[in-house]
C-alpha cells in the first residue's frame, strides 16, 4: 500500500471566498473569531472512522467500488494498524480537530471476547500515539452493538440475557478505551433496539431492560472517573422496523422515566431528524427546551428518500437553522459536530474524501457565520420577543404562576372582547433570514 | 325539511355473518360475550358528531357536496335544533351506545363568549334530554381550539395571553357541560398547539404555557368533581407544521415534564399513529407501556396520502393487531372507540353514513374476535414467553434487579460463550395471525 | 374598502444586495441582463389571483384569517370590482409582468351557466382595461374544474357525460375569455381528473374520456386561432386519492398514447414535484428531454408535510438547481414562473403579500444567477461532456447507431477486457455549485 | 452440509381451512378450479433463487445471520452446485411450480467474462436436470446488472459505453440461458438504470441509450426465438436516487417513445409500487389499462418504512385488490406470481423459508378466491356499470366519437341543466369487498 495514501493532496488551508481550489477551504477559517470563540471551538469538527475508512463502498444491492486496500488485505491486526495510519494522515491533513470511532472499526473482531478486547486494546495504545502526535482529540467513542449477529435481536433490549450480559461487557470496554484517550463524549446507539414485529415483542420488558442498561452505563462511567457526556442518538428506524430512540422526545420520555434525565442528552443526526419527520432545527429546538441538548452527527438525507443516505452535508440554509438554535442553546460544551456522512458509492477517486469535507466544514462554517449574523443583528430575536410580549404583563405572568384557575378565567371571559390578532410575519422572517445568508462572509 | 331525515333506513339489527343485507350487522352482535366481556361493552362505540352532522363534504379545493339542510338554514340554533335531532335519530338507529361532540359542533358560535356560552347551554340542555329518552351516553366531550381566527397562533400555546386566557375560559365551559352529560372522558386537541415556523416560535415557552393550561384543567376537573378521565390527542402536524403533542412519546415526555403522568391519559387516533409514522398497534403498545393508555379514534388513514384522510376503518387485519394490544392492555376503562372518520365526499346519498358506520363498526367486531381468539389459544403469548423465559432465570433476574456492574458484567464476558441465536419467528407468528383472522366468527 | 387598499407600500423598486428595506428587490432587477436576456424576460413572473385575492386564510381545520373585505361584502359583482382593482393595484406595485386566473376568481358562479358566463365576460371585459392601463399582461387563464359539487368525481373523466359537456362549455368559455385577452397560454389543471377509489372506477374509460377532452381543447384552440402553448399540469394528488396527471412521466405517457404530443406541454409545480417523489429539477429535466416543458409554477413545499403547502419559494439552493435545467432546455418561451404560492394563515398584515412576493422573486432571481453563473463557467458541463466522451469515439457512435446486435456484442465480451471506473464526483460538484450560488450576484 | 438440507419438512400439502399444521397449506389447493382455471395455472407461483438461497441474512448494519452453509465454503462451483441441490430440494417439497433467477446467483463470477459465462453454462446444464427430474419450470431468468462496481453508474445507461457493451454481452448470454431452460419471460431490472446526481448526468443521452438497449434485446429474443416476454421492472429509486423505470407510467411513457409499447410489458412488484406512491392494485390497472401487464413481484413492503422491505405477502386485504385487476385484465399469460421476498433477519430456522411461503401462497390464494367471488358475484361491476351508463347513451357515446366540438358544447352549456349528481358509494362497496373477503374458501 502506497505510503502516504492521499499522496495528492497536502494539507488543507484555508484561502478565503475567493479562492477556486477545491482542495483548500473558502469558509472554514478555524482561527477565525465569531460570535466570541474561534470556530474551531464553536464547530467542534470530528471525523468518523466507519464511514471513511471502514466502510469499501457496497450497498444492499451491490459490492464494494471505493479504493480502500487495507479491507482486503491479509492480517487483520496489520490491516487495521494500517487503516489507522491512512485514518490519522487525513485527520492531520484536513485539519480537523476531533475524531470518533466505534470499537470494531479500529479493531478487528476476534474469535472471543478476549481476542476482541486485546485487538481493541492493541489499537487504542496506537491511537493513543497517534492523538499524541497530531494533536487530533477523540470527540466520543461507541460500540458497535449492531453489526454481529448476535444482536440480531438487540443488545440490552435481547430476550436473551447472555447477549445483554455480553453487550455491557463490551460497552464497558469501549467506555475504558474512551477514557483512555481522553474522550470528550461517550455515544450508545441503539441500532437494533427495537423491534422488527409487535408480535414477537414484549415493549415493556424490553424498556426495563434498556433502562436498566443505560443506568449501568451512568454507574460505570462514574465509577471509572469518566468525565465525559454520556449520550443516545435517536433513531426512528432502520435496521429495525422501529427503535426505541426514535427521536428527541421518546428519548426525552424514556430518560424521565428511567431516572436518567439528568445523565443524559442526545447526539442528533441530521438525516435521523428528518426520517422521524422532523426538520433538524426542530429536533435541536427540542432538545435544548428539555435539557439534554448534546451532541451533533452531521449530515443531510434526501427529501425523497426514505432510508439514511447519510450524504455530507451541503445545505447552507438547512444548516443555519440548525446552527441557530444551537447558537440560541449556548452552542455546544463537550459535543461537537461529528461528520457521520459517507462518499456516494461511484466517488471512487482517493481526494473525494477530502471535497467531501472540506464542502460538508465550509457548509456548517458559512451556516455558523450566518446564524451568528442573524443573533447578532437582534432583529429575528426582537421580533420574536415582541410577539410574546403580552407573557411579561400582569395576565400573562400571573396565569403562568398559577394564579389562576379555569373557573376564574371562565368568569373573566364573559367581560373579555375578542383579542387582536397579529401577523405571523413569516414570510418577512424568512426573508430576513434569506439575507443573511446571503451576506454571510 | 324531512322528519325522521334518514326515512329510508330502520333501526339497524344484527343478522350475523351469512346476511347479504347492507344495512345489518353482521359481526357486532351487542350482547355476544367474548374473552368475558359483551361486545358492546367491549368496544364501546361512539359517534362523532363533527364530520358526521357538521361537515358538508368540503374539503380544501370544493364546495360542500353532502345533503345536509340543516348547514344553510336561516336561523343559528333552530338549525343547531334540527342537527340534533338528526344526530339522535342517527344514534339511535345505529344502536351506537356513545357519542362525542365539540362545544361548536352543537352550538353556533355567537357575537361574545357570553352568546356562545348560552347558546353552548341551550343545547347542552336538549342534549341531557336526548341522551334520557335514548340511553345514549356522552363518551367525551372537546373544544373546538382551532377553528376561530383568533386561535390561528395556538390556544394554550398563543402568543397572546389574551386567546390563553379566553380557551381556558372555553374549556371550563366545555368540561361543565360535559360533566352535566354525565361524559365518560374530557378530550384535549391541540389541533394548533406547535408552530408553522421556529423562526418566530418559542418552543420552551409554548410548552411552558401548555403545561400551566393542562394543570388547571386537571385542577379543575378534581374541583367540579368530574370523575371521568383526561385525554390528549397525539397528532404529528396538520393544521400546524409541527403540533407538539407529535405522538405518544411526545406525549409521554410532555406529561413528566409537567407533572400531569398520573391524571392525564391519551386518545389515540389510528391516522395520526399513522402519519406519525408509527402503526396503530405501535402506538397503543407505547401507551400500555408508559400506562397512559386511554381512548381510541378508530378511523384508516390511507398509506399512499399524507394527510389526515379519517376514512372509516376497514382493514380487519390492521385493527386486529391493534385490538390485539388494546386486550393485552386490559381493554378500555373510561374510554372507547369513537369513530372519528368521515363519509368520502362523493358519498352523498344519505345512507352512506349509515353503511360506513356499520362497515366501521363490523370491522372493529371482528377485529376483536380474532383479538380475542389470538389471546385465548395461548399459542402467541406462549412463543413470547419462552422468547424471553432466559429473564428469569438467575442471570437476567439479577442483571434487572442492579445486582450487576459493567464492570463486573465485562470481567464475566471473558469466560462467558457466545450467546445461541434463535430464530424470531416472524413469519411463523404472523401466518398464526391470518389464521385466527380468517377464522373469527 | 379603502383605496388604495395597499395604502403603507408604494411600487417595488430594486435597490440591490446592500439594501436593508424588505419592501425593495434585493436582486430581482427586471432590466439587468443575464445570459443573453434580461431578467423581465427570462424569469416571466406572475402572481396568481386565487391564493391571492381570492383565499380568505381558511384551511380544513379553520376559518378564514386574512384582511380580504371583498369576499364579505353584499353584491357578488360589485365584489369582484373590487377584488379586481386591489389585484391589479398590486400587480402594478409588485411591477410583475404577468398575472394568471381561474374563471371562477375573477367572476362569481352565477344561478346558470348563462349567468355565469355573463359573469365571467364582464370582469374579462374590466381586466382587459386594466390590462392595457397596467401592461401586465396574462400568462395564462384556466377554468375551474373542481370547485363545484358537480365535479366531485370528475370533469372529464366523470362517470356522466352531462358533466363532461358542462366542463368542456366552460373550458371554451375559459378559452375564449384568455384568447381575448391575450393569455401566453391555456392550463388544464386535473384536480378531479382521478380516482377516490378503483372500486367504482374504469380507469380505461376515464383515460378515453380524457384523452378525447384534450384533443378537443386543442382542436378549439386552432379554431378560435388561439397560438399560445395548452399546459397540463402535473399533480400526483390531493384533492383525488390518485390524479391521472401524476407527474411529468405520466403526463407523457397519457399524450403520446392519446396523440397529443406535439400540442400539449407541461406546467410543473415545485411542490406537485415532491410529492410526487421527484426533486423540482428532476420532473423539470425530465420535461425538457421529453420534449414537452412549458411553464413552471413556483412555489415550495414542506419536506416533512404530505400535502400541498403552496409556500412561497425561499431556497436558492433548490431553486438554482431548477433553474440549471430551465437553461439547458433553452429557457421558457410562451411559459413564465407563476407563483402559485399563498401566505401562512398567520400572515395576516397587509403588506405580508409584498413580503412574500419579493422573496420569492429575489430568490429565483438569484438562483437565475447562481444556474447563469454555473453555466458561463463551463466547469459541470466539461465535467459531464468528459464523463460521457467514451459515446463519441466508434464504439460508442456505432452502438447508438444500432450497428451492434446482442449477439455480436456478447462474441466481443469474451476478448474485451475490464471497463476502468471513473469517479462521478458527485461530491466536488456539489462543492462547485454551492460556490456558484455563494458569489451569485 | 447435510443432505436433504430440509431434513425436518416433508412436500407441503394442502390440508385446507381448518387445518393447525403450519407446514401444510390452509388455501392453496392447486387442483382446484376457481373461475375456470387450477388455482395452479391462475397464481403461477415461482420461488426466487436470490432471497431464498444466496442472501445469508446480511443488512446494511449488519452481518450475515441465516444458516447457509454453501455461502461460506471453498470452490465456488462445489458451492453453487450444492446451493441448487438445496434450492431444488425446497421447490419440490414446496410443490412450486416455478423458479427464477439472476445469472449470478445460480453461477459464481468468476476472473472474466469468458470465465463466468463458462460457469453460467456449467450451473444451466445442471439446471436443466433438476428441471427435468422435478418438474419444476423457469418462470423467468434475468442478468445481475447492479452488483458488481463495474455497474455503479449503471448498465445500459452507463457514460462509458465499455459497459454498455459488456451488460450487451451478459444480456445475450443471460436470455441464451433462460431460452435453453425454457424460461416463459425474460426479466430487464434497472437497477442502477438512474442516477444519483443530476449534476453529472445527462438524461436525454442515457435515457436513447437505455432505449437502443432494449431494442437489442426484443431483436435477439426474435432472433434466437425466443418465445417468453420481455418484462421491464419498475422501481422508483434504490439502490438509485431515481430511476429511469420509476413506475408503470414512467415505463410506458418509455417505451411508446422508443417503439417498444408492442414488444415489452411489466413485471409489477408490490413494494416497488407503494415505494413509488401507488397502491399495488393501481399499478396493476395502470399496466392493464396500458395493455402492458405482464407478470407480478409478490411481496409487501412496510407502510412505515421508505425502503425495499421485501416481506413476504400477509395481506388478503391489500393482494385481494390486486387479483381483482388482474382477474379483470384477463388473469396471467406467460407471467405469474414471483415470490420476491426475503427472511426477516431474525428467522433463522431452515423451515423459516417454509412458513414465509406458506403464508405467501395462502394469501394470494385467498385473495384470488375472494376475487373471483367478487367478479362472480357480479355485484361491483353491475354498480360500476351503472355508474357509467351514460356514456352508453347517445350524448356519450357522441362525443367519445369525436362528433362534438367544445364551441358546440359551449353552445349546448347555455341550454342544459344542472347534472344530477350521484353517490360514489365508496364505504357500501368496500363493505361489500370485505364480505367477500370473509366468505372467501
Amino acid at each position: 500500500m502506497d505510503a502516504p495514501f492521499f499522496n495528492t493532496v497536502d494539507r488543507i488551508e484555508f484561502e478565503g471566498p475567493e479562492s477556486d481550489n477545491p482542495l483548500a477551504f473558502r469558509w472554514y477559517d478555524a482561527d477565525r473569531v465569531v460570535a466570541g470563540r474561534s470556530m474551531r471551538d464553536h464547530l467542534r469538527f470530528a471525523s468518523c472512522y466507519w464511514h471513511s475508512f471502514n466502510w469499501n463502498g457496497s450497498d444492499i444491492f451491490g459490492d464494494g467500488s471505493l479504493d480502500r486496500p487495507w479491507l482486503h488485505d491479509g492480517d487483520p491486526i496489520a490491516a487495521a494498524e494500517a487503516k489507522m495510519a491512512v485514518a490519522f494522515e487525513f485527520f492531520e491533513k484536513l485539519t480537523v480537530p476531533f475524531w470518533c470511532f466505534h470499537d470494531l472499526d479500529i479493531a478487528p473482531e476476534g474469535h472471543s471476547f478476549k481476542d476482541t478486547a486485546a485487538n481493541i486494546d492493541h489499537m487504542v495504545d496506537l491511537a493513543a500515539g497517534y492523538q499524541e502526535r497530531t494533536g487530533v482529540e477523540l470527540l466520543w467513542g461507541t460500540a458497535k452493538l449492531f453489526g454481529h449477529p448476535r444482536f440480531m435481536a438487540g443488545a440490552a433490549t435481547n430476550p436473551d440475557p447472555e447477549v445483554f450480559a455480553y453487550a455491557a461487557g463490551q460497552v464497558a470496554h469501549c467506555m475504558n478505551a474512551t477514557h483512555r484517550l481522553g474522550g470528550h463524549n461517550y455515544v450508545l446507539w441503539g441500532g437494533r433496539e427495537g423491534y422488527e414485529t409487535l408480535l414477537n415483542t414484549d415493549m415493556k420488558r424490553e424498556l426495563d431492560q434498556l433502562g436498566r442498561f443505560f443506568n449501568m452505563v451512568v454507574e460505570h462511567k462514574h465509577a471509572i472517573g469518566f468525565e465525559g457526556m454520556i449520550l443516545i442518538e435517536p433513531k426512528p428506524f432502520e435496521p429495525t422496523k422501529h427503535q426505541y430512540d426514535y427521536d428527541v422526545a421518546a428519548v426525552h420520555a424514556f430518560l424521565q422515566r428511567y431516572g436518567l434525565a439528568d445523565e443524559v442528552k442526545v447526539n442528533i443526526e441530521v438525516n435521523h431528524a428528518t426520517l422521524a419527520g422532523h426538520d433538524f432545527a426542530h429536533e435541536i429546538a427540542a432538545a435544548v427546551t428539555a435539557g439534554i441538548f448534546g451532541s451533533i452527527d452531521a449530515n443531510a438525507g434526501d427529501d425523497r428518500l426514505g432510508w439514511d443516505v447519510d450524504r455530507f452535508p451541503v445545505s447552507v440554509e438547512q444548516m443555519t437553522l440548525g446552527m441557530l438554535e444551537i447558537l440560541r442553546g449556548g452552542g455546544f460544551t463537550s459535543g461537537g459536530l461529528n461528520f457521520d456522512a459517507k462518499l456516494r458509492r461511484q466517488s471512487i477517486a482517493r481526494d473525494d474524501l477530502f471535497h467531501a469535507h472540506i464542502g460538508g466544514m465550509d457548509t456548517m462554517a458559512r451556516a455558523l457565520l450566518a446564524a451568528a449574523s442573524i443573533i447578532e443583528s437582534g432583529e429575528l430575536d426582537r421580533f420574536r420577543d415582541d410577539r410574546y410580549s403580552g407573557w411579561s404583563e400582569p395576565l400573562g405572568t400571573s396565569m403562568l404562576a398559577g394564579d389562576h384557575t379555569l373557573a376564574g378565567l371562565h368568569e373573566r371571559a364573559f367581560g373579555a372582547g375578542e383579542p387582536m390578532p397579529i401577523s405571523g410575519r413569516q414570510e418577512h422572517l424568512e426573508n430576513l433570514v434569506a439575507r443573511h445568508i446571503e451576506r454571510a462572509r
